[in-house]
């Protein structure tokens, strides 16, 4: 009996569209699920597809070619632990596990470090793309030990997603142990800020310039040919398109206004605190998302507190739309200058040795934020590998130089027409003081020598200073 | 051979002031250190002092009475738990340990249920008010099991801080388990917030009005006896009369902006990220801080990103520092009112039954963030123990309407000019995103069910719904 190059633990829906990505490459694949039943649907629904169904994990150990390449599937956590012990007696040396689950990245390192102990090899892996883009091909962010990777390289380049511009497989090595599952997590921290970015923009849009659900639609379409050319503005132009088909009215408006959320945005803002990484605009994000579930008290506070008179735009709509588009594209640009710096203090604290320039490469197909602009993320490294924040790059200076009034503008009319901007707000704090020699950082540490000793620099001279303030 | 009541464990300053405290009431104190010298060094200090040394842990332990009383002051952490170790088999069922130190509330969780399985209490205690504070009085936050709190009630509400308007001792049992390092950590994220504020109120005074020292000293002092009226308030306004000695300059001038910081305000941001509780003032002060202490790439910043050109202020001075006031005011309600609100997602949380009115009510002395507006907040909660959120209550309401312009006119002036104001910022966006019956989220949910079919509720009927968007 011939064996398999590679098999899938975990059939729900990523894993089985990734199995049947890899089929229709031309390989052989294993499955295994643990309850049969997603096993025999998944056969039953593909009986002409190469899909090999094993019923126990001894039978689909068995099933597979040495070093056997495993890709996990299961839910993150407990559950992957409890798969990975219950395969781990019956691996050789050399086997290689992959995990393509939404793991926390330090239980990929605690986990990495584990099996190596056993001589195993252990893969974890961002994979990005939702269900669709496990089937036609994601983008993948593989972590772990090189030379594992070096042996699941070919597979994973065939399944992943292609970038337009040239061809390129959307995956690429991140790093040693959980370098991989820390950029997926990093990925969907800056997905959190792009969709607040979005959502603000069309806030002002429609709440300041009062525009229509069908003029909404058409400046996101116009968006989408220019400089923010990118998925979740696709979609975003599509989404005003759409009527709801029991009322008739634009679906949008019946969607309630509570977003939800599944932690990795979280995991993000909580890591770049360990971390010491300014990350205020998707933390803005994280907490926007938050404050919108609170729409019990919303609504109740609704009637307590109200905000300045609602007034017609006086302005010129045009020229106004085009400063949304432009304080879109800056805060983005700031955004994603925060999650880069971010991911360069991770790289010093983990010792991962992160490409910069080839992550923002591996973004540009398959993932939910690809973006014409990656492109000049990837350029920017390409000049400097050791850019210490994209802002100091010469096109993303430019274009603070050349579109900082805009965003000023959009959060001055916003902030008088009493429409939340948390983060375009954030967004031109974070640059101003980022671009300030001097913050009123001094008066902080007067504060805290004066009530707790805890000393001062000075600028005139190097060491530690205490003074007698009474 | 007499007894004492009570013995201190770690005599750095916080544990040795904290005896000299004790002392002072009338008890006598034993006091042992891992390093004898500590030891030494106090007796030696304080010779007419009823400080009773022990050089053995056995020894200590013999000289308490039963059931024993052990404040612990060493370092949170391991060294904490090593001391908890060394302690344990020396102790008899019913001895109490309290543990003074910067502890994480979970690891005070973790401590009182493994110690009272060998029958020991554990009370952990929030002590704020730095070393002036444990010598005369600080503000006392004790959580544990509540018999034994009431075993030891009686000298912390000796040596606690007294309120100046009623003279009530600021101590209180806050709840079971780590409920008393937890209200001590969001108090600290509290004075994060409240410093932030302050420092941002400051750069707008200097660089868009262009007050000079001496005139920020005196708007200070005048603050400071009004609404604003606070520890903080007062601390600056003296910052602001402080010479350097040896340059002659002001000395705040000479202070190098780079804030540090001890990691109790990013506890309490990554709590309330856990909770699901949004706090993003106090989350936007800790990255500032973080920002600052990127000192080299701002100044490096600063040479290759410019804001808008600096303008002589033009409008009416005197009015424009009462909008700074009035917004310095308000946002810092803004910021009492998300650290209140993570206190009870916490309470909920934990199981804690906290009593914000209390909590307000023992922050009014003693600690860092003593201020006359606390008094409100515990009026606010004696009205409606269950107030959702502080905004919500008459006198906050109030505030709100009749303060809110002025926080709108600093932060636009503030980024016109390109003056860093990210906490007035997030202040105004809280405030228009909680008073928002709808926001802009159901955009957000029509990207997450377009992209990975999370499905959305709807407006007008509950369940979820997943549309077909292509």
């Amino acid at each position: 009996m011939s064996k398999q190059a590679i098999g899938v633990v975990g059939l729900a829906v990523m894993g089985r569209n990734l199995a049947l990505n890899i089929e229709s490459r031309g390989h052989a694949v294993s499955v295994f699920n643990r309850s049969r039943e997603k096993t025999d649907e998944l056969i039953a629904e593909f009986p002409e597809r190469k899909l090999v169904p094993a019923f126990t994990l001894e039978e689909f150990v068995e099933s597979l070619e040495k070093p056997r390449r495993i890709l996990l599937m299961v839910k993150a956590g407990e559950p992957t632990d409890a798969t990975i012990e219950a395969l781990k007696p019956l691996l050789d040396k050399g086997d290689i596990l992959i995990d393509g689950g939404n793991t926390h990245f330090t239980d990929t390192i605690r986990r990495n470090q584990e099996l190596a102990k056993a001589g195993l090899h252990f893969i974890g892996t961002g994979v990005s793309g939702g269900e669709e883009g496990a089937l036609k091909g994601p983008s993948i962010m593989p972590g772990g030990q090189r030379d594992a990777y070096d042996l699941v390289a070919p597979i994973l380049t065939e399944i992943a997603a292609k970038a337009p511009a040239d061809g390129e497989p959307c995956v690429a090595y991140m790093g040693p142990d959980g370098a991989g599952h820390y950029v997926k997590m990093v990925h969907n921290g800056i997905e959190y800020g792009d969709m607040q970015l979005i959502a603000e923009s069309y806030a002002v849009l429609k709440q300041v310039v009062g525009l229509s659900n069908e003029e909404l639609g058409k400046v996101y379409t116009e968006w989408n040919q220019g400089e923010l050319d990118s998925y979740l503005i696709e979609i975003t132009s599509k989404i005003f398109d759409k009527k709801d088909d029991e009322t008739g009215q634009y679906l949008v408006d019946v969607i309630l206004d509570r977003a939800a959320q599944k932690g990795t945005g979280k995991w993000t803002s909580q890591n770049a605190l360990d971390l010491g990484a300014p990350l205020p605009l998707i933390t803005e994000a994280v907490f926007a998302r938050v404050l919108s579930s609170l729409k019990t008290q919303r609504v109740a506070a609704s009637k307590v507190l109200s905000g300045p008179d609602a007034k017609p735009f006086a302005g010129d709509r045009t020229a106004f739309i085009e400063s949304v588009r432009r304080a879109l594209y800056f805060s983005k640009v700031i955004s994603y200058a925060q999650g880069f710096a971010q991911l360069r203090a991770a790289s010093d604290e983990y010792k991962w040795d992160l490409q910069y320039g080839t992550i923002a490469k591996i973004f540009r197909a398959g993932c939910i934020i690809r973006a014409r602009f990656l492109q000049k993320i990837t350029d920017a490294y390409a000049k400097d590998a050791q850019l210490a924040n994209l802002l100091l790059d010469p096109y993303f200076s430019d274009i603070a130089a050349n579109y900082q009034a805009a965003l000023r503008d959009v959060v001055i009319e916003a902030v008088k027409a009493g429409v939340p901007v948390p983060a375009f707000s954030s967004a031109i704090a974070y640059f101003d003081a980022y671009r300030s020699e001097r913050v009123p950082a001094n008066l902080v540490q007067a504060q805290r020598d004066f009530f707790g000793a805890h000393t001062f620099e000075r600028i005139d001279k190097p060491g530690s200073f205490h003074a007698d303030w009474s």
